[in-house]
Formats: structure tokens, sequence, C-alpha cells
């Protein structure tokens, strides 16, 4: 019953399987061998388009190169106030970046509402050198409250962001939840709703230590090369990373991972509908709950072995305290239910 | 007949079976774990006193991270004109500590010249606010031309560097092939002689991909927290990192790798030294060789299927040129000995 | 009937007196002439105690130099939301600190609530590495809005800092203007009440272009200096600087200037208190006052030759905004009291 | 008999007269001003084209401005490693730049061999990521030894540079000397020559304290609007600094001012020539010279209260040394004259 995060979860065994079997030879190194070149083929073909890929080990870099790449020092990365890339990350954009400001903003559920997006424009103004410049929007797919943009949301924030120049990075720590929450192709979610270049993560739903900085505008792609060699990020045996990404695309396996991790949020999140004291936030979209619970209940699950972070939320109180709860690709029903038959006491 | 690199190498079986035994349940993350805390200790033993250790994937990662710790953004790095540092890192130290400078050294086989660090040193004088800041030595072991600083040497500069209050960083891409070839203990080779702080490689002698910044002054270690996160280099599942450094130091194993690399060199260069047209830059003493051989030679042994790098050095022409060879734990007598077979024409 | 800026304004006859009084014979350069001697003693005076003084040209660089020295890249600077440093100097914290995160704080008149500070202070909790570490409480006197921090108020806000052990910045772009409003020493308003350096201001208040970090604890005197001469502040011809300043504080000349702008404010703070349609948002304090007007009132002032700033603010709606109103000591009497008949129409 | 620098002058009485004949009014901040708008016309006039103008207040920041705009982080910027960008500017361009590399590079009289340059460029190839990449040029006129590039020196280094894709930056600290030395245009010193910009120096000249960036390739203007400001160098009574620059300019005041300098150089240079034990490194081309001077010949002149600096060269020896000596737009010929009789012993 450890709900405290999906990167507590282990790795897949196929994921596994394939770091083994490219352990054969000699291979050049620094991403000229073969495994990274069929990986770089497999996702332009899941993207339906020729893409660049710059695998890493942590979404953390990949967040923070791909924002480095669409920002000068000077400029400002919009997100939102609880993006992980400004709360979470210890000012990776900003080291990469040289320097450039994120400025949060406010929205339900971690989706950054569009109006509060056109103001913060509106405070600063182009060209006026006293003000940095907003760059980048960065949005989070899905969320980090465990919400998913739908197509209509991501349009509408792209909009705004298109009407002043703005470049679009995708967050996709967990874009396979959303994916799958989506029900539409990785190319819909992503290029074709404007996204110029996106950290598609695949640790958190299975892999050992893989993300990789997906880039659509070939643009960004030069730049990005000198960039993430210069940040250390860039691994002379590549073949091993490489080989986990391409097992974790390969026939679907990275949507298998997330339906299931979903799934197993759908069946916590309806048991804890039943609980009567428990107070869902949001209708789980994609592999995240949060939940107010009592702290007799909270106390009576830990004595009972289950294991989460609280995530304190606007309307606890005294009484009553916000958990997270993430499921992973692991998580299995039996754990759900010995944990539903907890909560309701 | 593969020596272009060390890391063109593979993983030790060792290595991906600790990985895979690593994947057991879920973890704490981002260092948390069991395996961790195991492997802290296990380098404690290792290095006779405790230490202080941040795994990470690269060398460069582990070089910058460790250089911006010892020397603020005014200050200047003092190494050899060919380090890795300052030729191969596309500019890492610079950005992580913030724009320091780094001064290049002279001396022969990229062993710096004690009286060239004395030098520059002077020509730096401390506190005069136009000039960069001597902060920081850092010497590679085993260096770019495989060679090995010997304990006095090594002490030699130290008492240089500490002469002006300089802290010392040891780049030790290929640590175990240097001890190795020197025959003492990880503690004599590193803080007894003065060193505060490594850069601990394991990926070129049989890991996947796993270094460790290794502490010695417990100083530094808050502040190199915060950097290695903040430049991405924190792993969520850290444990799969862990388990690589631990194998490769559980029973001797990264001593034994490198013991044989050393010897494939040893061959490989007692073979050499017996080719008429072959002239060896130096001795091997780890698991580098630099030899200069007519462009017939390097032809029929291209021909024949030997991969190496050109290595341009003084004294190449139109007739010869130097190359290098790298052999790893994974080179086999035979491949040595197919190569010289091509190579005595 | 300028009422842009309070930097629109010329400089005192009796500073540039003292540039050209200093433009006798050679002189030695970079700080180590006798005027920045002087100046030093001086300002030791004012302040009751020895102090470092780092004369620079721009608020902006006397703000990021000394921000910089409190904090390191991975810190965070606890500041109001209107604060310059956060709003109006293009990321210049960001730039000299190597990526700082500026966190920005709600409160009236522009002065950070202790609330607000203790909150954000939670939410970065010490020692955990995901998360960007309080290092320096930075606080506006007199601030954005024209408001004067109390003793009080200061201390409250010193108290919160302290206790989670944050250094404290003063950027007194407008000092003079706020100590007269106090009534205190210049002592009791900065390092009597906890300042441990501070952004002194005298450009706004007569210099050509002069400010000062004056520090007011001296472990932090030589890193300042290298980060002065780095960002290109330290002056060849330093005298002529140091002239501008020890004029600005001879026989109490600056006290009178800001005397005289906050006269001039009050003049026009109460004039305008007069006018019906007229709202002043505060009691005007320092030299700055923000009024809403309505537009018709806006456009006869402007059409009568009044110059002044739109300073959008909560409230303002389609018939009436407010304006920024900032006098100076230069304002005549006699251009407040114009602007006072146009504005009573 | 101040010979140390040219920045131990002061300043020029036009420049003060301009500077007060400026304080006249409020005027509009930021360099908003009809003073800078008419400035940048005469420079436009001055250079035969349409120039942008970015008037800062030390050569360390026009230099670091201008070369962080031409160089991405992970560039090199390619220099004399008697530089003044490299040597004595405490890592300005690094921090400005966000980490880039200068490549110190050699050649006699601190111009920069073409052949040096060259191979330093073919050991950075372009676009293999391990390395930084070659991205400008800088050049200083006149160098820090006193000499002047030729027009053909300078073509031969352009073309190396052009051939490789790299930008051009002049360092101008001491250009107004070089000009009347090269007896040429403004114009074909700069752009007609190749160069993209350059650092206009005044300071060392007769200003108080004013350089400016003069940018010939409009490109770069935006980025350096902004850089300007985040990097505190923006004044806001931008009048009083363009004050400076306007009468320097006027009626070739500025080429007065140097012609003078340079000629007290020839003056000291040819009485130098004929002291016995004098031994000048090169014919004096603009304001500096290097002259070795026996101990006791280096006493006299102190004790005869002659003031200049040492500066140890190759060839130095116990017996004698090399000083430094500048002369300056206020250098007198009766104190040539009394320090050649001091010389002479």
């Amino acid at each position: 019953m450890d709900f405290t995060s999906d990167n507590a979860a282990g790795a897949a065994p196929e994921i596994l399987e394939a770091v083994a079997r490219a352990n054969s030879g000699t291979a050049a190194s620094y991403g000229a061998d073969a495994v990274t070149a069929r990986l770089v083929r497999r996702l332009s073909e899941v993207f339906e388009r020729d893409v660049a890929v710059f695998p890493v080990v942590t979404g953390t870099a990949a967040n923070a190169l791909a924002l480095a790449t669409l920002t000068p020092p000077h400029g400002a990365v919009m997100c939102h106030e609880l993006a992980h890339v400004h709360v979470d990350e210890c000012g990776a954009p900003e080291m990469f970046s040289g320097g450039a400001k994120l400025v949060p903003l406010s929205g339900s559920a971690a989706k950054i509402d569009p109006a509060a997006l056109a103001a913060a424009l509106a405070s600063l103004p182009a060209g006026i050198v006293h003000h940095v410049q907003p760059a980048v929007l960065t949005v989070t797919q899905s969320t980090e409250l465990g919400a998913v943009y739908t197509s209509e949301e991501l349009g509408a924030l792209v909009d705004v962001a298109r009407g002043r120049g703005l470049r679009v990075h995708m967050d996709g720590a967990r874009f396979a939840n959303a994916l799958v929450a989506l029900g539409c192709s990785p190319a819909e979610a992503t290029w074709k709703a404007g996204v110029d270049i996106m950290s598609f993560g695949a640790t958190k739903n299975g892999a050992l230590a893989a993300e990789a900085v997906i880039v659509f505008d070939p643009e960004l792609v030069r730049d990005l090369a000198f960039r993430r060699k210069r940040a250390g990020h860039l691994l002379s045996k590549m073949r091993f990373l490489s080989a986990q990404l391409e097992a974790y695309i390969e026939d679907g396996l990275w949507l298998r991972l997330a339906a299931h991790a979903n799934e197993m949020a759908i069946r916590l999140g309806a048991g804890l509908s039943a609980v009567p004291d428990a107070a869902l936030h949001f209708e789980p979209q994609a592999n995240e709950l949060f939940v107010r619970l009592p702290n007799t209940t909270i106390a009576r699950l830990k004595a009972g072995g289950a294991r989460f972070h609280p995530w304190p939320m606007p309307g606890d109180d005294a009484q009553a305290r916000t958990v997270r709860l993430v499921t992973s690709f692991q998580s299995q029903p039996s754990e759900i239910d010995a944990f539903l038959v907890l909560a309701a006491g």
C-alpha cells in the first residue's frame, strides 16, 4: 500500500530486459549507437512526424533543458503556480536559462486559467526593457493535481500564448497517463495542439531513469544538443538509456502501464467516494488522487501500513487534512481494496 | 578490435544483475532508499573514513558539480590544458559555477607541472579585484594521456595549491585504472594526499551510467545537495544508480575490471614496442596508449576492422599520425593480438 | 509640472560642483583615491559605525549586487510582489545571483505582510533539496507605493526573517525620503533594525548617477568587491562618483532635498483631498502619490501640460484611473498649485 | 609625472561643461531624452552609417555586454592572451554570457596572430557537442601593449574569423588613440573592416565615466537593450552620460585629445631611445610605452616623484624590469622632459 509516488515504483520487466539486451559488444558512444537511432525512428512514428529526441535521466533535466532552449535569460516562463518546474526543481529552469523568471499563474486543478495567463502577459509589455519578456508557456499534462487538460482547454491557452509570440512546452512527466485519459493520439495531444517541445516522461511509468526532450520544431535542435552536453546530461553509454525508452513505447507498453495506473486510481477514487468522511478534491483523471481525510482515518491508514504524503490544501483544518495518493503501473487491486477497507474504518 | 574508448564497452554482468536485483517492490525515492544507504557505508569503508556520496550519471556532471562547489563565480579553476573539464565538457564547469574561469596549465603526459601551476597562481594575485581568484586545483587520475600521477607528483602539486589556499579536486573518471597502477589504497590516493572532493568514475569501467561525487570535506556537502538537484542530476529511482555503484565496489570488482583493462594496455604496448615504425608516446600506465603510426599502418588496421580515434600530437606529420588506443574491462587478449598482427604488417 | 518620476529631475547644484571640484590633477583609480576614502569615513559617521561602501551608478546594480551577495544560486529572495527588484529590473537579481528565485509576497501599500512572509517561508522548508531555500528578505524603504515602514513594521518582518536565518536587505532608492518621514537616525532605520546591507540611493534625490551598496556586516565585503568588478560596476575614475555621494550627505543636503520633495507631495496630497472626484489611495508619506482621477480630469491635466504616468490599481474602471505623481527636490510649489488648479477643473 | 594609467587623469573641461549644460529642467529618463537622441545621430554621422548606441559607464560593461550578445553560453570568445576581457575584468564576459569560454591566443605586441586563431578554431570543430563553439573574435584597438593593428592585420584576422562564421568585436577602450595612429576614418577602422560591434571608449581619454557599445549590425540591438538593463547598466538620468559622449565627439575633441596623448608618448619614447640602459619593447604607436629599465633607474625615477606600474615581461631579470608608461590628454611636455632627465640619470 505505497501510494507515496509513482517514482517509488520499480521498473517494468520489459524495460529491464531491454537494458540487458542492449548490453552486447561495443557500441558507438554519446548517442551514435543503433539503439538510439531506432528510438528516434520509433518516436517519429509514434508522433506521426519527424522528431528530434534527447534522452535524459530526469524530468527536471528534460524540463530545464527544454525551457532554456525557448527563453533568453531576460525572458519569462509562464507556468502554473503549482508547476513542478516552479515549485519542485530547486530553480533548475533558472539555472539552465541563465536566470529567466518563472511567472506563477493561478487556475483550478493546477490547470492554468487562460485569463490569468492573459493578465500576466499584459503586465509584462513587449519591448519594455524594465520587465522580463514572456517567452514560453509551459503546461503540465497531466497536472500536478492529477487533472488533464482537455483539447479545448489546451487550445485556449495556446491561443493566448501564440497571440503574444510565446513558444509552448509541455511537461509530460505523466504524459502517458494523460494520453490514456484523453483517448487521443500523441500527435493530437502535442504538436497538433501547438506544442513546440515536450518533456516525455517514462521514469514514473516503468523506466529505471528515462525521459526525453522531444522536439517538434527543428530550429531548436542545434542549441539543445550543446545545452544537454554542457549540463552533464549526455550519457556516454547512451544505448542503455535509449533501450529503456524504446521498450517503453514498444507495442504500446507505455499506454498499457498508464492505463493500469489510471484504473487503479479510478478504483481508489470510486471506493473513497463511498467513504463518509472522505472528500475528493477532484474526480481522478490520471493516476493521482487528492482527498481530505479525518485525522483519525489518516492515523488508521498509517497504522495499517498505508504510505502516502500529506498535501496541504485550502480548506484543511485541525480535524481533516488532504493527502495525495498516487497509483502506478505496479499498484495492485488488492492494495487498493485493502486501503479502502482501512479508510472505511 | 574496438579501441575507440572505454565508454564504447558495455556493462559488467555483475552490475546489470545488481540493477535487476534492486527492482523489488517500492522504495523511497531521491536517495532515501536502502541501497543508497548501504552504498554510502561501503564507500566509507573503502575510503577508510566517513564520506558523503552523490551518485550521478556522467563524469561531466560529477566534475562540474564538484568544481562549482569549490569555486565562487569569480574564481579560477587550475587545470591541465588537456583536462577533460577544460576541453571536452562544452563548458559545463563554467555553467555550473556561474562563469568561473578555467586556467589551462602545461605539463607532460597531461600531468600538471607544479612550476606552471605556481607561475599561473602568481599571475592572479590574491585580493586584486581585476583578476579571477584561484580557488581550486583539479587533477585527472589517470590523466587524459593515460599517465598516472605518483604520490610524490601529486604531493608536489597539492603543496603548491595549499600554499595559496586552493581546494583540490580529483577527476577520477579512470580512478580504478590509476589505483591499480599505483598499488596504493583509495585513501592514500585521495584524501590522505590532500584531495577534498573527487569524481569517482564507474561508467568507463563497467557500469551502465554511474559516477559519484565523493566528498571528504563535510563542509561541502550541504551546498552540493542543492546543486545536484538544481542541475537535474538527482534521480528519483536512485536505487538503480546506487546499485550499480554498490556492485562496482563489491568484492573488489572495480579493481579486477581495471586490472584487466590495464593488462590489456600493457600487452598492447609491449607488442607495439616491437613494431618497427610504431612510436609510443609514453609507457602505458593505465588503460590508454598513444602511439604514432605510419599512415599505411593505420590504413591496414582500419581495413582489418580495428577501430580507434586519431589523436593529433606534436611531431605528427604527413606520413605518420598519433592514434589513441583505449582498452577496457571487456578487451580480449585475442583482440590485442589480432591488432598487433595487423600492425606488424 | 513633470510628476513622471524623481529620476526625471536633474542634479543638485552642490553635487555638480563637487564633481567639478574633484577634477583636479591625477588620482589613483578604481576607488583608491582620496575622495572615496573620505566618503567611507563620512558615511561611517552618518551611520554611527564602520561601514563598507561600494558606489555604483544605478539602483538596479546596487540591489542586484547586494542580493547576489546574500543568496546562493539555489536561494530565494523574499520580496513584495510590487518590489522594484521583482518587477522593474528585468531579472537583474536573477542574473547576478546565478538564478536565485524571487518570491513575491502580498501586503498593502507595497509593504510586505509578515504573515505572508511566514507562510511563504513555511512553504519552502529548510533543507529539502526540491525547493529553493529562503536566504534573504528585501524591503523597500520608502516602498514602491510611497509608503514608509514604521520601526514596528520593519521589526516584525525582521523577526520573521531572523527566525529562519535570513539576511536582510533594504532597497533605499528613496531612503532619504523615508528617513525624513520617519524622523529617526540612519542607524536606527537600518542596522539597528536588523538590516545587513542596503542600497543607498542618491540619484532620485539630486545626484547625476550615484548609489552605494552600504554593508553593515563586514563578512560580506570581500565577495562584493569581486562581484562589483565582474559586473562592470567598478568605475576607474571613481572620484567623480564618490564626489557625488560625498556632496550628497555633506551638511545634511540629502535630508534637505528629501524634505522638500516630501513637503511637495504633502502639499499635493492635501490639495487633491479637496478635489471632489480625486481619490488618494494612501496618505502621502514620502514623495509619491497614487490617486484615482476621472478620465476627464486626467485629460484636462494633460492638456494643461501636466506630466505623469498611469498606474493601474484594483478599483480602476472605465471612468476613472489611478495615476502616480512623484515629486522631487526640484518640484516647485507653483507647479503643485498649478496642477491643483487644473485638477479642480 | 603620473604615468600609471590614462584612467588616473581627470576629465576634459569641455566634457564637464557639457554635463553641467545637460542639467536643465526635467528630462525623460532611461535614454528617451533629447541629448541621447542627438548623440545617436552624431555617432551615426561619425561612423557614416546608422548605428545603435548603448552608453554605459565602464569598458568592462561595454565589453561584456557586447560579447554576451554575440555568443551563446556554450560559445567561445577568441581573444589575445593579454586581452583586458580575459585578464583584467574578473570574469565579466563569463558572467554576462552565462559561462562562455575565453580562448587565449598568442601574438606579438598583444596583437592576435592569425595562425594562432586558425589553429585554435581547428581545435574546436564545429558541431561537436563536447567542445565549446567559437562564436566571436575580439580584438583590442589599440592593444594592451600599446600597438595598433594595421588595416591589413585586422583584415587577415577578420578573414579567418569570417571563414568560420564568427562575429567580430572590437574593444576600443583606446580607440581614439588607435585612430589617430592609423589616420583612417572611424568607419574604415571598424565596420568597413568587418567589425560587428564595438566598445567605444571615452573614459581614458577625457570623460568622467562614459563608454558606448556601438552596434553596426541592427540584428543585435534588441537583445542588447535587455542585457544592458538586466546588468544594471541603464542609467535613469541618461542625459548626463550621453552629454559626455556628445561633447567627446563634438568638433573632433576626441581626436585632439588622443593626438596629444600619442604625441606625449612619442616624445617619451624618443627620449627613452636615447637613454643608454632603457630598452623599449615596441615603438610607441598610441599612448602606452613598455620599457625595460635598470632597477637603479627605476628607483631614481620613483625618488624623483615619477609614478608608473611595473609590467613584468619575458626577458626581465634581477637587474632590469619592464615598466608601463601611459600618457593621457592631460600629460604635459614638461612632465615628459622631467621624466627623461631623471631617466638619463
